[in-house]
């Protein structure tokens, strides 16, 4: 039987020192693309395993980080898991770790206990956040490695990443009522939507600044699906002419879809009789008729910045910024 | 100091046998819930962590399968990816695995024989497969356990599930010949793609089939985006009354939509002067106006058989069948 392949034997093949071939194999050094070339192929003509695994447990460390996210039903948009996930998986490698997902189940963190306590993971990115999140009291609690991409609970201190939503109400209204228009309606989230009601603190201080009255009737709250923003819209475009928006705001792109089909039963022109404001900017919303005006969120910056926080909380490090809230930006279209 | 908390102290808090608590813990056996929940907390308050690591070394396993995506540009769709992998991702836990994705970067291999050589993956899952498909060969010479979705070289012999292309579009075109159509257009991807080929001969059978001849004229190759299927369509309707498509069958939605835009530019009505038919079924597609007739594919059912197949493969078993073809079906709506 051959002798196992040893480190050295690699070091060798290769022409470069045993310690060499071992920080590269562990990442903890950069060398020359060719260098590092031919370490790969010395160890791989060889045949030489290095056992990631023994190392890990050396390090105590399993160099993984778990996700977990709410699948979307197929006739729902999931606009954003590519770019979140692809810019995750981009900024953990470049740090030595990987992504582990799992599969997302609501109300209770057994998952989560389970992968601490089996030493899967060192870490945690978490989404989807809302108020009372048993993920981040759980964590908290476990002192455990985690960021958030989205806030909970005002009195809660923990790490999040999230898009400024008010800021882009604020930009959406702003961009509404410099353009002339007063009545403006909102297809809103339930107010037990985090989310939902940072994005509607926009609304009402860009409406107060400019001093305009909201109209409770005007604004509707419900799921953020085609279905619910055509129903609701209809709701908005039957109240009489004198009281009637001139405007609808929405939280997201699939409702605002649903608005331009209401719109259109009602024979107005959107764009000009009425207009409309999606948020996310899905890909499709530049190619309808018309084109969508919406607020685009830096999903690609917030999946680095989550990594990139959670990696210095996993070496025990003290975070730069734990608290990180990006500017989302309005797309202007012809809906508006 | 407090002395190391063993499976024994569990075992014993819990009120089950040390074997139990093990195998619990591995996953090796189902017990009661309220067993499992019992297990559970006591290795939680006990701060019981078992090593994942320490026994994936003894078992020279690491559970976990490597998976790659080819991220897309943000204007684009991408339509199956949360199907796919939180289908994998759930089928994956069930045995006992999980995904590790890392970043997709085409022309090589390095990062496949990287997790090989560091024992991190026992499999893969690769998508996004073409001709000359240099993963496929590297794996299959390397013999190690993966699952394609897609095909490649039709010489390649190699477990794959794929969605049978072909019968999309047979079961398209010939949707069109039974409503009196005879001149069909096709916006299609350049001759170098394996699914472009597999949906072609669909198309090309069924047309023979009912004995219409093909124009070449007809055949718009390019790539899968709005851009091209716009500028093709242009083309198309450009030809003369006598010499133009009666419907135009496109290899995805953005095209189709494309398609749509030029036909509105020149016109013409949708659904009634032109028909117009995408591939992929998009979540927005159904809010188009009109709606988009489009052939859908079963991705869910997709993403399980992959990693079922791949883990009687990572196991050493034979699966019971390596080459699976899903048949899409065609969701009609008023485009066509």
């Amino acid at each position: 039987m051959a002798s196992p392949v040893t480190l050295k034997s690699v070091a060798s093949q290769a022409g470069v020192s045993y310690q060499t071939v071992s920080k590269v194999l562990n990442g903890q050094i950069q060398v020359a693309p060719e260098t590092r070339e031919r370490i790969l192929k010395a160890a791989d003509e060889l045949g030489y395993r290095p056992n990631q695994i023994a190392r890990n447990m050396r390090a105590q460390r399993s160099h993984m980080i778990g996700y977990s996210w709410l699948p979307n039903s197929p006739d729902q948009i999931n606009q954003i898991l590519d770019q979140f996930l692809s810019s995750m998986v981009d900024e953990a490698e470049a740090a030595g770790y990987h992504l582990l997902p799992f599969p997302f189940r609501s109300g209770h963190v057994d998952d989560y206990r389970e992968l601490i306590n089996t030493g899967r993971v060192d870490g945690f990115v978490i989404s989807s956040v809302e108020y009372d999140d048993p993920r981040v009291s759980f964590l908290m609690e476990r002192k455990f490695p985690f960021v958030a991409f989205g806030r909970s609970n005002p009195g809660w201190n923990f790490p999040y990443v999230d898009v400024d939503g008010a800021e882009g109400f604020r930009q959406a209204t702003k961009y509404l009522i410099d353009r002339g228009i007063r009545r403006i309606g909102v297809l809103a989230w339930p107010d037990d939507s985090r989310v939902g009601n940072d994005r509607m603190a926009g609304f009402f201080e860009a409406m107060k600044t400019a001093g305009l009255d909201v109209n409770p009737k005007w604004i509707e709250r419900g799921e953020g699906t085609f279905e619910f923003g055509y129903l609701a819209s209809l709701r908005l475009l039957d109240l009489p002419a004198a009281n009637r928006p001139k405007a609808i705001l929405a939280m997201s792109d699939a409702m605002a879809i649903g608005g331009i089909r209401a719109a259109r039963e009602s024979r107005l022109d959107v764009g000009r009789d009425i207009a409309i404001i999606g948020f996310d900017d899905a890909p499709m919303s530049q190619y309808l008729f018309p084109a969508l005006t919406t607020v685009r969120q830096p999903i690609r910056e917030a999946g680095r910045k989550c990594v990139e926080i959670l990696v210095s909380l996993m070496k025990g490090e003290e975070p730069a910024e734990q608290h990180v809230l990006l500017p989302p930006s309005l797309i202007t279209r012809s809906s508006a």
